[in-house]
């Protein structure tokens, strides 16, 4: 697989050079690119410049930004794997060009830690028409739809849990912190806690779905007054207050709607 | 066990009545009371009034406040039970009442929904110098600490955990609707994620309490500028923008007090 293909990988942060390492393993013919002077991985052809590296059969870039990459983007690149994360709008408007300039377009993201590329572990969503042998040297690619703008969308809407769960778990180290409680103490429990809770997504999912928030677990009423517990503990202690009480406001807000007998799902109505 | 020993229940929510009921399946001797006329659980006796209720054993409250709770507790009580939620320093009040007053006195919070009440799948946090073996009869009791603050602490801190997963799931199913996506079609990835995320936890702990920041996976720069993303599409998308940017606005002045090459841990440093 792979073998006398060439493809090139613009960014040398920790991702791109992951990205280059597992397409040499792959068999592939690797030139890279960075701005400033990095190492370049093993057995990959450093670029003098990005035009030398819009060679290649496929360019591959995996920028901090797209205002960094927007200026290097030309039509000489035949086909452009783009890996840089951005919105929605970015990344449309990047098929845009791509379609208006002859270029071949996949518009990719990588639900993984650097350590993770070239494993199953690591999922490449990916939106757009096509789909890229090369993401395969990365991991597992899963096409999310064709709307080019849709694998940025999936990538943001799920590093937007894990940046609120983390958001939580350091509030409650903070917390019982305050108390001499240490994380090796009562982090085992959140876990458990929070595995717990993803089980109730599936449900929650249906209610804001089908808008039907009947409950006989735990009222919205109940939730508001325990987030003004928790922000009014976190002040106490002297700790942050912006998390809880950002929660707190929205969770209200949906309880001023008249949804204080509904679940917490409902809160999706405020949101919307 | 238990059998012979008389127990009230003040409060007949939907945990209360479950408590209540699992003390008539352990065998205790059950009375009831309830500000409004609420329906009593089968098998249980319900008091005219609370003092009717203070001649049992022990007393369990699981009442909606404790601005409801304060105006009840005498010094008839015996033994008091106090599962009513509140902040750590609500419980260290009536700790230092129940000490005044010559009432014994167990602080507890229920880690569970009111059907898995009388299951070991309820964890029953409690804190204080003594145990009770009623809390047997309602699941599985974990001592967290002589504090009698402590059961309340941890309750918050571990419903922050819950309160910030929601909001960011919830987040992702209104972002994710825009395009069309059911949460059906997703849901099965985020709780897979969550599932990853929770695995980075104990690390993520380890790190805050030794204040070791370095990381080789993902700097707070990346971090800032990818909930600025979620911040701004959700804006694009029309939708509430209210916990993205207040994580957004944390993790910023973690990166600003001079963290963004540190690891997501480094946060802390601006909670607590």
């Amino acid at each position: 697989m792979g073998i006398n293909k060439t493809v090139s990988v613009l960014g040398l942060g920790r991702m791109g050079s992951a990205l280059a390492s597992a397409l040499v393993d792959a068999g592939y013919d690797v030139t890279v690119w960075n701005r400033s002077d990095k190492p370049a991985p093993p057995n990959t052809k450093r670029a003098a410049t990005p035009e030398e590296a819009f060679k290649s059969d496929v360019v591959v870039t995996c920028l901090s930004t797209y205002d960094v990459q927007e200026p290097l983007l030309t039509n000489e690149i035949k086909t452009l794997v783009n890996l840089t994360s951005g919105t929605p709008e970015e990344a449309r408007a990047t098929a845009e060009w791509a379609k208006a300039n002859g270029v071949e377009y996949v518009d990719g993201v990588i639900m993984a830690v650097p350590q993770q590329i070239g494993t199953k572990q690591a999922r490449i969503l990916y939106s757009g028409q096509q789909e890229h042998h090369v993401l395969q040297a990365f991991g597992e690619p899963v096409h999310v739809g064709d709307d080019p703008g849709m694998a940025a969308l999936y990538d943001l809407a799920l590093l937007g849990i894990m940046w609120s769960a983390f958001g939580g778990y350091l509030q409650a180290v903070a917390l019982l912190g305050t108390a001499g409680v240490t994380p090796q103490q009562f982090t085992p429990a959140a876990v458990d806690f929070l595995n717990e809770m993803g089980t109730l997504l599936p449900e929650m999912g249906e209610e804001t779905q089908h808008k039907n928030y009947e409950t006989d677990v735990s009222a919205l009423d109940i939730n508001v007054a325990g987030l003004r517990m928790l922000a009014e503990a976190s002040r106490q202690q002297g700790i942050d207050t912006t998390v809880p009480q950002a929660l707190h406001d929205l969770f209200q807000r949906a309880q001023a709607n008249g949804h204080g007998a509904h679940s917490i799902a409902s809160v999706i109505e405020v949101i919307r």
